[in-house]
């Protein structure tokens, strides 16, 4: 099964843009993936074609209409989970991206503007996702984003199969960093323990750099990381810390 | 003066893809902002050209080297702050992308394959930014949205200036929902208080709608949201809750 993109915006000519180009276009070029732009504005059914609406209550901005949103949803609506990418959505996380990846593919719905009428939410069954804490001018750059954390994950798509299992929050804390060759630059030189040979050393090195980076950098990720180890599946470790 | 976006990668037909389409397309015609994609493999010095090379202590994928990087990024460093895009980074946020915004620019480095050579950020005044806890398979997509979210906060860019302040996240808080015509659709109406005419009840009701969404949704931020709420800056509404 392929997994297949279907995204509805007013900007289909956004797509696939940089998915086109590196891994996620040689994939796409590949039949790895399949991808749908497909124009809102086609599903509009007065002579304006219009799409949006001021806000009821008034405010600054335009409201994408419900009714036209529906039309064009329900017009590929199937298996597929529908995603609305909206900053009042929930944070995208790696865990989310990675069930996608396994799906069937996901139909995302690009807001603009002041956003989508709320009754859109009501009336379908929609997943509002955010990409991050910062406002964009419309979905589609958190389009882009979700479908390149997606589409890298699929096989046969990333040239190492196990580049994915070591990499940032999929263990929960930041990557350890890396260094390569020239071993001297700018008189800075690539840690002894890389240099070992010794994969034991290396690889308790790069877990206690992935832990204190995760803990400074990320002390949200780090105490999220610590509550699930301290978290014992079984019940057999429990600890009395209240 | 222009807000200059330099952006140093391995894939600069990547730029200005999506943002030379709608509002932020608009605006670099019209030289509200510049962006120059700059190839960081025109900083090679070896006859393959190469731009990376294996993990020092072993390991799947390669890692930009911090020789061919650094170099690529002397040739473009001013007063402009220097980006690096990594989900070891610091997340994004509207505050930063509002701070950026008023600045002169961004020379913005992204990443590819595993990651960037750490001595790179040991010897270079560079702040690594995350847009999110996910993996991407490189920097362009984080590139792309930070100067999205920076270019709609130009002047002139955005239709309607005062877009910007009721947004989610400019005050803490998820922005309120969105209603617009129809005023009956499959059966759902407009909340009545948005069709009163009241402005006083409106901005309560979306004050009220704000809050409760983001206590709901997003309990990481109301936790930020009422602790700052309730450190009060001149220390006379102190409150002893521990």
């Amino acid at each position: 099964m392929t997994f297949a993109a279907t995204v509805l915006t007013l900007y289909p000519d956004m797509f696939p843009g940089p998915l086109g180009a590196s891994l996620a276009g040689r994939a796409l070029r590949e039949g790895r993936w399949s991808l749908d732009a497909v124009n809102i504005r086609d599903f509009t059914t007065d002579k304006h074609r219009s799409v949006d609406d001021t806000p009821a209550g008034g405010g600054a901005g335009m409201v994408l209409r419900a009714d036209v949103v529906a039309s064009a949803l329900d017009a590929h609506r199937d298996e597929r989970p529908i995603l609305a990418m909206t900053p009042r959505g929930a944070p995208l996380t790696q865990a989310r991206v990675r069930e996608l990846a396994t799906g069937p593919g996901a139909v995302i719905l690009c807001g603009r503007f002041e956003g989508f009428d709320e009754r859109l939410f009501e009336a379908r069954r929609i997943e509002q996702v955010s990409i991050g804490d910062y406002v964009l001018s419309g979905g589609e750059m958190g389009a882009l984003v979700l479908l390149d954390a997606c589409v890298r994950l699929l096989p046969g798509v990333m040239g190492a199969p196990s580049s994915g299992e070591e990499e940032s929050f999929e263990s929960g804390l930041l990557e350890y960093p890396h260094y390569t060759r020239p071993l001297e630059w700018e008189g800075r030189t690539i840690p002894e323990v890389l240099r070992s040979g010794d994969h034991a050393r290396i690889a308790a090195w790069r877990r206690q750099k992935a832990e204190a980076d995760t803990r400074l950098r990320r002390p949200d990720l780090w105490e999220r990381h610590v509550g699930a180890r301290d978290r014992p599946p079984s019940g057999a470790q429990r600890q009395k810390d209240d």
